[in-house]
């Protein structure tokens, strides 16, 4: 039987801390079949869309987006934790669990009028992507779609992403995060 | 004139710290035409050597290794810094300016006897590379290449890395880093 992306996902009871099931596509991008299976569907997905930049988000998104981006031969885009892009940026924080964290770009990632695609492994409270769609736009792109391997529908990121007028690509989804 | 790989990187003075002339790999990924040329380089280079599994190192190597990984028809493997990896991993060690850090793989991420490349942006004094060749062995891989879009040969890190007995490629060279 032909194997689903989902099918090469681990997971890690108990990751980063008690109680998290912590759904792991480190087993996905290790297989070459899953990997192959996983871009080539985030690719045919957006073949047919005008998309001028992919945004992965740091970092098992720029396993993906690196990919993807060369993939659509447009350019990539890292969003950065706070501190790690050497020119200069904008920040957007946004909450976690305990606390907040801070999501960069480089102030000239992004031209205004610029069509862009955001990636990443997974979509759980949707703060990141938040966080990384308000800092595109700051720079006058438009976010025209975010895509994601992992989607945990009970969280409501993809949601939450909707209400910002993105739409949203997951390749899977798991219930009960 | 046609551009090289050296032309699409951005020069930053005094990043993280002062007197150090940070290389910015952000212009060159960001730009369709240039992170399309740096891909099909590395792919292109070892199109004809049998690989098993691509290393990308956190995190800028994940960008180049995602997509090198997938144009190669192999899996992706993460060496990442110490606590991100969900699983069960190993460690190594390695030198900084000031004081240690540490390096992880998961245990079951290579098969005795794949064969793997290592790719990074950037050698410079070569102890992640080293800690990652280090890594992959313990675990019965053979790094068969490691492949970098720069190297700064005042810092020794090719030298550091072809004593373990690995051939490395980069796409450029800055002197005086």
């Amino acid at each position: 039987m032909t194997k689903t992306v989902a099918d090469y996902i681990r997971t890690i009871p108990d990751f980063p801390h008690e109680g998290i099931m912590f759904r792991d596509v480190t087993t996905l991008f290790g297989d070459a079949e899953g990997f192959k299976l996983a871009i080539d569907l985030l690719v045919e997905a957006f073949r047919g869309t005008r998309i001028d930049k992919v945004a992965g988000l740091e970092a098992r998104g720029f396993i993906l987006g690196g990919a993807v981006a060369h993939h659509l031969d447009v350019g990539f885009v890292a969003v950065r934790k706070k501190g790690k892009l050497p020119g200069n940026t904008i920040a957007e924080d946004y909450d976690l669990e305990y606390g907040t964290a801070t999501m960069e770009i480089h102030e000239d990632a992004i031209e205004p009028g610029e069509r862009v695609l955001i990636v990443d492994d997974l979509v759980a409270t949707g703060g990141t992507a938040a966080a990384s769609i308000r800092l595109i736009e700051r720079l006058g792109g438009e976010v025209v779609h975010a895509a994601f391997v992992i989607d945990l529908p009970d969280l409501g990121g993809a949601r939450v992403i909707e209400n910002l007028g993105v739409p949203i690509l997951s390749l899977c989804a798991f219930e009960g995060a």
